[in-house]
């Protein structure tokens, strides 16, 4: 069993209400914000407090229990009416991750339940919602051994890009939970992190949270992951999802598809780990999934620092689509799936 | 004939002696240092005032100048001594742009001439960096005309990496010269621009160089390259180079090796200009060029700003090698080399 990993949690309910790490200051400032108001959240979403699909999901969960919170004193029928009203107001926050949608469609269940009544419906909103997180942990936990056991004995180096580790899920991580399971079983040694222009997640939250663990992380450049693939250090290359085809295509931060390219053509191992809640089975295929395009100053700029010219442009796509025929496996919490295609996927969804 | 294009200089030598534009700061700032000591010239191509390599090659011999010009008042055979140890200081300022070693070489050559006395030293030295200079300017016109012909007259969109414009050589550019050329003769409408981390040259300088000129230019991060070239408006990927071996292989920024699988993946064309200083005879093949490693700080950082978090490793080589089969053409100013091999580049050099 894997031993229980509790020191980063991006999202925690107090009993006054949510509080969420505020991931666009870390690693230099540490901070939590309160919210109590739905539309915070929806914005706090939007804006990258939080990120990360599963995390995505939980704060949409508990970003429900806030608009039933606020709410209270309504009469059930107004409240439910307002917390509908919420609960699309946080459906548009975001348009990739497929967590988010899979969220509030079991909290809108929840809250449309017959045994809800005036007294329950906060609580039973509030219970869901940390039912969706606690399942979220443990699908990481399951995921991390799946993942691990992959893992050849003396696999020494991984590649990871971006950051599916525990500030973008419940908690331990999909793509960081199989690296923390493998390097305790002494499978790996050292982790490569893609630092992730524009918004450096790997040089910010991924090497993060390796350095409070004491797992030897070293950050690159995007740029510089072809010629690591060509030394043969390197022999899995893990990551996580926003959204999963039903024919596998693999929707992820933007740079994913280049390196399964890379891994394909340097014979190295291409890893995608995500729980079933990123399967979204009525996308048949990855050109369906709706790609985030955000503004163009996260490409001008690093940080608070303008550094690109003035008068051009920028293109600047959060998430690709990596096909399935470049992915090796794909580990969930009900099994893993090799070599992916629409049958396989369809008996994972269906077991 | 290619319209003359001279708004931007990098390097120029006036009366009283070296000029660079100061690329470390640009766009935001628009500085020229003044540098009349062989020792700050070593260490302004060390520290990147000035970068790409027929540029560093350039600075290189005006540096010998620099120090003919300190060291006038010794009688010849010390003034030469002194010279020939300034060449070899500026020879180790950086390893893998060849151009360096090439000009410093012709450099040595000038000075160890029979007919150099103590009247004319400076004077010669002068005017052979001014003839390396021109014939680099020369080259780049040649080239353009050369490389913009292998463009379809519909090309539409190009994509390039890091900076190989005006800034990186005498003037006009290798890759950013074909694209010019191309771009004035209508064959193409629009640039990206790989933004080039961790030094963003293409962020700060091709996009900088092409919005002076009006050429409509898009900045992209590395990781979306392959998104790019998959929606099949890029039919062609241009860079420059720092050293192309023997048998073909081009040493190049850091993520060009990768550009050249994702071309070879999406089965667009890959074309390196260079001119043939930049060529290496005597590297029989990529593994034997020097790949200069640079400070963690820049992959821990983006311009003054501490973005990575504290305690993690970081990976920064500057360069990458492509081997000769993903590369479609080189262009120099003696011609092109398509499918580059150990006996075509022969027959290119001996030309």
């Amino acid at each position: 069993m894997t031993q229980q990993f509790d020191s980063i949690r991006a999202i925690f309910w107090k009993e006054d209400g949510l509080y969420l790490l505020d991931q666009r200051k870390l690693p230099q400032i540490y901070e939590e914000l309160y919210l109590d108001d739905a539309r915070d959240v929806a914005d706090a979403i939007r804006d990258m407090v939080v990120r990360g699909a599963p995390a995505i999901g939980i704060t949409a969960a508990f970003g429900v229990v806030t608009s039933a919170k606020q709410h209270q004193q309504l009469p059930l029928s107004q409240r439910k009416q307002k917390i509908l009203e919420d609960i699309k107001l946080l459906s548009e926050s975001r348009p990739t991750a497929v967590n988010l949608f899979w969220a509030l469609e079991r909290m809108t269940q929840c809250l449309q339940a017959p045994l809800v009544n005036d007294e329950n419906l906060f609580q039973l909103l509030l219970e869901e919602a940390q039912k969706i997180h606690d399942e979220d942990i443990k699908a990481n936990y399951k995921m991390g051994e799946y993942g691990a056991a992959l893992l050849q004995s003396n696999t020494a180096a991984v590649l990871t890009h971006c950051n599916a580790g525990a500030l973008a899920t419940g908690g331990y991580g999909t793509a960081l939970g199989v690296i923390r399971s493998a390097y305790q079983q002494n499978k790996i040694s050292e982790v490569f992190a893609d630092e992730t222009r524009p918004w450096l997640q790997g040089a910010r939250l991924t090497a993060w949270e390796f350095v409070q663990e004491g797992i030897p992380v070293t950050i690159l450049c995007e740029g510089a992951a072809a010629s690591l693939l060509s030394q043969k250090k390197v022999s899995w290359i893990i990551v996580g999802s926003d959204r999963i085809a039903a024919n596998g295509d693999v929707a992820n931060k933007i740079g994913t598809y280049s390196l399964a390219i890379l891994a394909k053509h340097h014979n190295i191992k291409f890893m995608v780990v995500a729980p079933t809640s990123t399967v979204d089975m009525k996308t048949l295929k990855g050109s369906e999934i709706p790609i985030e395009q955000r503004d163009d100053s996260e490409v001008f700029g690093c940080g608070q620092q303008r550094v690109a010219t003035d008068g051009a442009y920028a293109w600047n796509p959060a998430f690709d689509v990596t096909p399935a025929e470049l992915i090796d496996v794909i580990v969930t919490e009900k099994g893993i799936v090799e070599n992916p295609t629409l049958e396989k996927m369809q008996f994972l969804m269906s077991s």
